[in-house]
């Protein structure tokens, strides 16, 4: 019987990770939306492409190299098959039982692979509408294969940066991922986007700014709702276990939490933009949204509900002004990733301390610098190489007829556009 | 062992919770999505930034009072994390773990806030195209705040009305809230709908009706897919308990026959519309979906699959000859919303009698009554108010040149509408 | 203590079930946007019509007669509640607790009754811009009445076909139903494209093959992530039982490999299209992802992740190829169904031996040809009848003007479309 109590935990807890992967797994479906959304038309189908092909490529790359970076063992590679159940259980029951999370490998794998796609689609918004799709792809391979799986382990499997220090030593914390995940996609587009520059027309001679709005809101907005969605599991997974009450009552909170601070982001966005443009501007509801989502994902457990809320609506407040602000810089981010990603996953590591007394400040700052330069410094790179190899940018005329002809033979919406 | 078992339970319970709860966190997409398909392209924008705002008010001012005005205790003011799980174990045992539901109370509160939006969402499909933006949100801050828990306490906290009588004790039953949630919000809806009246055009002065097409169907049926798969989460999650044969059993059945009165309904519509107007009407055949879905939403665990069918089949009967009532009437209504939340939510409550011998007609048509008076009355004065101190409709020229670049400063497809 | 056990044992099974059946429902939501992303916007609103009116046929069917054909019992027609949950807990006691599979009976049709819409889903996408919305709905009721249920009961039930020999006792093995649902769908759609011929222009008088691009790639990028997230409910569920450590590694695996099999379609077609087209096509690209689900559905729980990458690769490149050869041989499916889920299908079929030792390639192609024989015979006879009867195919004009207005008497994008 003793037993069957454990199966039936060693169940549970997998049962969990499946469906909160399957739940990060959708994310990839609100990144394409999202992005396919606040682009203009004619550049729609190659950021559908990117988004579908930089998941396929994160699966794969992960499987092969990443995961074995991140955590070792090479299990993955030599067939998983040959997990010996039978030896799970013994050496479970050795120990006592003694509530240790158990699940199976295939389950934390699963869950594992869904988050560098994550990291990954970050990129794709913010280089949209002039790169070019085969460099992504390349980007793609080593970023999901190498640059992510490295900073991942510093944390999540408490390797050493370089040998010199462990960030999780520093004091340094980040539950899911506004540091490792968020902050990290947004370094390395950050590095794309100075290497490619701003599209043709964004930005005047006279230091205007000039709108280019998306071509099509309600995916924006379903993008949104998406991810909204699927960050239940993103945070919610992130407890890696579930089975005992204190576990449970850890991904109630979770959820609640990153409920609360989507709720908290997207109505500050909104009064924000409020005050500062005199419309409710829906793209800044929903970026208020996800910066209120990613503030709170370096620490979803600890705060009570309405500090998440707070958190949130800092989060949602920040993302309006850092949007402003990368524009007065002229750096050309058309969906608003860097802002999101970046600026909010900062801000969520630096929340942390505020609620989880284990963690410190200056951890929190030195694990960001840390990840920051890593990402940053390898993508500019990675991206360098590729502008000397093979170009990353397309042409001024592909450019201006849209890159889905030029990159993808086909328009997206053939029958709508005008003229 | 004993309280390892107690423990799987309390996890699996509160799983099933937070699963049912994400699951109707996804129908403020789907409500998005099919308002947003069935409004004009000019109107587009505004219905999301409504939509998407809503929800995010619903969950900050449940937070804050709604909660406690409905369930009481103020522990999501002073903070979740306060909950003493070994407290509740030690209950637990003391009693006997006699199979009573024991689970976060983090995650009933995700699954209750959920519902609440959903009650908000109804109302913003009804008063699209011509309602102010601020004045909606404003009247969303009192219907989630106090207007909603306030009735919701009625029935499922077992609270009196005004000191007179509880709706419970009178024989009155609505299992997931075919009226405490859909037709709550449909009296909201209505109340407004009454006082902003019909959108320029719709009604001919020689009592003429102009149909006013949705600008894109794909996202109308996109919207009705998600909240048929969201509403396996609100009806399901009804039963408030997964982890023993009984209720497992309840929740399988209420699946099941949610899923055969979605069914029902959108058949019997097809049928009653190719019947009536001759074609294969795609509105009418979401609706009746709908509609079957809210039938059936007072009482999914006790009819057999067949009944539910029936029922289903009445709900998306029902519809289709209230929405062309409606119109005769002159209540413009631009998505169905107040017909197949209200109507059929009635037609719901008046169902329960025939497969759930503890409950009577009469106790359901006063539980009805009850919830329509309060919500009906209680809106009408709050949206009396807001049209006495902000105005609640957009000027003429606005609603003309669409709510969309008056309110939100964006249009939603800027590059597809015609010239 | 012991009936506790059962009892999470019981719910934890039943839930899995639930959770599965509603992600397979939500597929459902993917053809449908599938299908509408890839057709002309003047045929989308019929498409969307047909999408959600066969979902709800087949629940119907399938409850009043398909589930009886395929498992038996008449359970569902004489009513759910009549279960005797007591006496399953005795029984269930009485065998010892012996691990076997217990779980509501309904979460079991719940399941069952997503696959039969699952398999009707493909024919609608073939049949798509030229075939009546009525008679296809006539075989909608055929198809999951009598076509799917018989053929699935001779493997998934073991029952004999024809009182001549039983599939799984010549060794074939379909565990999720790349033949049993893809290919059989599939083969129902080619039997009507046979009938119906290509649609008007598609293939020029000196074998020219013209391409008619879909209205709205967004929604079919949508369709096809829905599709993949849906499919881990499909294949993961396939499992049938959750609640000991083998079963629960066994889904772990299949979820793992499922992503792993799309991940390796995807960028095997978008890699062959490139070589072939010289572009990043797109639609090869989502065909390919899932060519690659199809391709793993027959088997996914033995292979290895990696040969569960390579298996999807090898759906994703032979998916390509399918689609230029039915043009070739002037076979018109608008969405690639037929090269999707038929050719990928038997793919899918045969790669099964090389990972499972207990089936053969022999047994394979009976089974293969069993069900392939069955399916494309029976469908044609039906449609034939239709044709004779009520006619399948549209009139030269109303396909010119688009079938939406013809059979549904309104337009998906009033304001959008050109001139």
């Amino acid at each position: 019987m003793e037993n069957q109590i454990f199966e039936l935990q060693y169940a549970m807890d997998t049962f969990y990770f499946l469906v909160c992967g399957a739940l990060v797994m959708w994310m990839a479906a609100g990144f394409a939306m999202l992005e396919a959304g606040l682009v203009r038309s004619k550049n729609t189908t190659e950021i559908l492409t990117k988004n579908v092909a930089l998941f396929a490529i994160s699966c794969i790359m992960y499987l092969v190299v990443g995961y074995d970076i991140m955590y070792g063992g090479g299990i993955f590679l030599s067939g998983i098959e040959s997990v010996d159940v039978d030896q799970v259980l013994a050496d479970s029951k050795e120990a006592g039982f003694d509530g240790d999370s158990v699940y199976s490998g295939a389950s934390d794998f699963f869950f594992q692979v869904v988050f560098v796609a994550t990291a990954m689609s970050i990129v794709s918004g913010a280089v949209a509408e002039r790169m070019k799709l085969w460099a992504f792809l390349a980007f793609a391979v080593v970023m999901t294969g190498v640059i992510y799986p490295m900073e991942g382990a510093w944390t999540w499997n408490g390797d050493d940066v370089f040998g010199m220090y462990n960030l999780g030593d520093l004091g340094f914390s980040d539950f899911a991922g506004s540091g490792i995940v968020h902050m990290a996609g947004a370094a390395a587009a950050l590095a794309g986007v100075l290497l490619l520059g701003a599209r043709k027309g964004k930005y005047g001679a006279n230091g205007s700014v000039n709108a280019i709005p998306g071509a099509n809101l309600p995916l924006a907005t379903l993008g949104t709702f998406i991810l909204w969605m699927g960050w239940f599991g993103f945070n919610g997974g992130s407890v890696l276990k579930l089975g005992d009450v204190n576990s449970a009552h850890s991904v109630a909170m979770v959820f609640l939490n990153t409920n609360a601070a989507a709720a908290g982001g997207a109505i500050a966005a909104l009064l924000t933009a409020r005050i500062l443009f005199g419309k409710a501007d829906l793209t800044m509801l929903l970026n208020g949204a996800l910066a209120g989502l990613v503030a709170i994902t370096a620490e979803p457990s600890t705060p009570t509900a309405l500090q998440a809320t707070l958190f949130g609506a800092i989060g949602g407040t920040l993302v309006v002004f850092s949007i402003i602000t990368l524009d007065k810089l002229k750096i050309d981010d058309p969906v608003g990733a860097i802002s999101v990603h970046g600026t909010c996953g900062l801000l969520g590591l630096m929340l942390v301390p505020f609620t989880n007394s284990g963690v410190t400040f200056s951890g929190q700052l030195i694990g960001a610098l840390t990840i920051f330069v890593w990402v940053f410094a390898f993508s500019l790179i990675v991206w360098s190489v590729l502008k000397a190899v093979m170009g990353i940018r397309v042409s001024e005329e592909e450019e201006y007829e849209g890159v889905d002809i030029a990159e993808c033979g086909m328009e997206a919406y053939p029958e709508f556009t005008k003229g």
